[in-house]
C-alpha cells in the first residue's frame, strides 16, 4: 500500500508528539518541521508511509541525540501488559474456544501504539475486542490453514502487545505448531526488537529473529537471507499491526493479517471504517 | 493566540481535504503539499494559525483557478440551517428563557465548519447544545452587560452558522439593542460575506458590514476603519468562532467569546477540553 496524500499532515503530527517524547525543546521541534517541511518534495508516491518513518524518527534522533526515544515508553508497555498477562491467560484457558479468545487479545494488544497519534485504554480495549465483531474474520480459513500446516512465521509488531501475542501463540504451541518469531532490526517507534521479546520471555517457548528491517514493517525483499527464508517456506503467515500490514498487503504469498485499523488511510485501502477489527487473508 | 507547533500538521490537512473540495487532482494536490512544504521555515510563530489560511488557501485557488472554493458548499450550509430556522424559532419563543435558548442555537450552529476536518450532524449538534453544560459560561456578565450597554458587535463566522446567530440575534433585538454584524471582506473557506448576510435576510434586520478582514479571523488593527469605530465604541463585542477566538483573545477591550472547541490547541489555549462549549468574557 503506497502513500497517500493524507500522510503527509501525520508525518508532522508524528515530528511534534515524537519530539515531545524525546525531549526536545519548542525550538528544537520547530527546526525539526522546517527540515521536514523542506522535504516533503523529495518524498516519493511509490513507497509505503512506513518507509517514511526511518526518516522522520532519525531526523528527531539525530536533532535531540536520543537514538531510543521509546525505551521507556516500550518498557512500560511490556510491563503493564505483563501485569494482565496471568488472569487473560486463565481468562483464555477457561474461555469456549480458547484459539479464538486469544486472537481477540491479539487484536486487543494491538491498540499499543504510539506511533498512531492517539491515545488508549487497554483495559477498555480488551473488553471491546470481546464484544466487537470482525469487519473483515477469515477465522474459518485461518483454523483450515492451522490443521493444514506445520510451519507458522509470526511477524510481530510493538512492545506491550507482543505479551498478548503470546498467548495467541501459545494456544497455536498447543496445537503443534512450529512457529518462528520475526521482530524490528532496531529500535523504531515502539516497535519490538529482540531486546523486547527477551524482555518478556517470548525467545523461551519460540525462535525469535531479527527480520533486518529497519523501518516499522517489512519489505521481504529487503529482509535479511534468514527472515527471507522463513518467510518463503512457512506454511502460514501471520502479520501483525498496521505498519506490517502497508509493507505486505501486496504480497505474492498469503499472509494473515491481524490489526485494528487505527489511520483513515489504512481503513480506506482495507475498506473498512476506523476502529475497526480485521484477520484477513490476503493472497 | 499564537501557531502551536501542532498547527503544522493541520496546515497540510486542510489543502488535502480542501483541494479535493475545489476538484484538484491527485498530482495537483501533491505540487500543493510540496509548495507548502518548501515555506513551512518561512512561517513565523508570531502570528495567530488564522493567518496562515490565506497563504493554504490561496495556495490552491493558485492552482486550479478557483477563488470561491466552498461557494457550493456554503449554499447548502445557509439553506439547510434556513430549512431548521422556523422550527427553531418556535422553539425558542417557547422555551423557559428565549435568550438563552437562542445562545445554545448560536454554540450549535458553530459546528458548522469546513475549516476544521471533522465531519458533523446539525440536528445531533443542537440536540446535543441544549443539553451540554457550558465549560465557561459567563452568562449572567453578558446579561448584566446587555443590561447596561446598547450597542452591540455581533463578528459572525460561517455559513450556515450565521442562521442560528440571526435567531440569537432577534432576542438581542427584542431588547432594544442596536446590532452590527460584522463579516469577512471576501471568501475565505466557509466564512460569511456580505454575499451570505444578504442571502439569508440579515441585512433586512440589522446593519451589516464587513470587517475588511482578509483572514477567517479578525485582527481589529487591520481592518477597515468602518470596522474599527464600531469594535472600540461599542458597548458589548460578541465574537463567534475558533478563527475570532484565535485572533481575538489577546485584545484589550472585553469581548464575550462564543463557540465549541474545534480543535485541540484552541481548547489547549482556553483550558478546555476538545468538543466544550464555551461562552466567556475575556478582559
Amino acid at each position: 500500500m503506497n502513500i497517500y496524500l493524507e500522510c503527509f499532515s501525520c508525518f508532522f503530527k508524528q515530528i511534534v508528539e515524537t519530539a515531545k517524547i524525546a525531549g526536545a525543546s519548542p525550538e528544537t521541534t520547530r527546526e525539526l518541521l522546517n527540515e521536514l517541511g523542506k522535504s516533503i518534495p523529495s518524498i516519493s508516491m511509490d513507497i509505503t508511509p512506513t518507509e517514511v518513518s526511518p526518516y522522520v524518527y532519525g531526523l528527531i534522533e539525530r536533532y535531540t541525540g536520543n537514538t531510543d526515544i521509546y525505551k521507556t515508553l516500550k518498557k512500560k508497555s511490556n510491563q503493564l501488559a505483563l501485569e494482565l498477562y496471568p488472569n487473560l491467560e486463565i481468562d483464555t484457558a477457561k474461555s469456549a474456544n480458547p484459539l479464538l479468545t486469544s486472537l481477540r487479545l491479539a487484536v486487543a494488544g494491538n491498540v499499543i501504539d504510539y506511533g498512531v497519534p492517539s491515545s488508549f485504554d487497554i483495559e477498555k480495549e480488551i473488553e471491546e475486542c470481546f464484544h466487537k465483531e470482525f469487519t473483515i474474520f477469515d477465522f474459518e480459513l485461518l483454523t483450515t490453514d492451522i490443521k493444514k500446516g506445520k510451519n507458522i512465521l509470526y511477524i510481530l509488531d510493538n512492545a506491550g502487545e507482543i505479551v498478548f501475542d503470546m498467548i495467541f501463540i501459545k494456544e497455536l504451541l498447543k496445537l503443534k505448531k512450529e512457529i518462528v518469531c520475526a521482530v524490528r532490526e532496531k529500535p523504531i517507534i515502539n516497535d519490538v526488537t529482540l531486546e523486547d521479546a527477551a524482555y518478556i520471555g517470548l525467545d523461551k517457548i519460540v525462535k525469535v529473529i531479527s527480520s533486518g528491517s529497519p523501518i516499522p514493517g517489512t519489505i521481504p525483499k529487503k529482509c535479511s537471507d534468514e527472515f527471507q527464508q522463513y518467510y518463503h517456506n512457512a506454511d502460514i503467515v501471520i502479520s501483525k499491526g498496521q505498519g506490517n500490514y502497508e509493507t505486505l498487503s501486496n504480497e505474492k504469498r498469503p499472509i494473515y493479517f491481524i490489526f485494528k485499523a487505527k489511520c483513515q488511510v489504512v481503513a480506506r485501502h482495507v475498506g473498512c471504517n476506523l476502529g475497526d477489527i480485521i484477520l484477513m487473508r490476503k493472497n
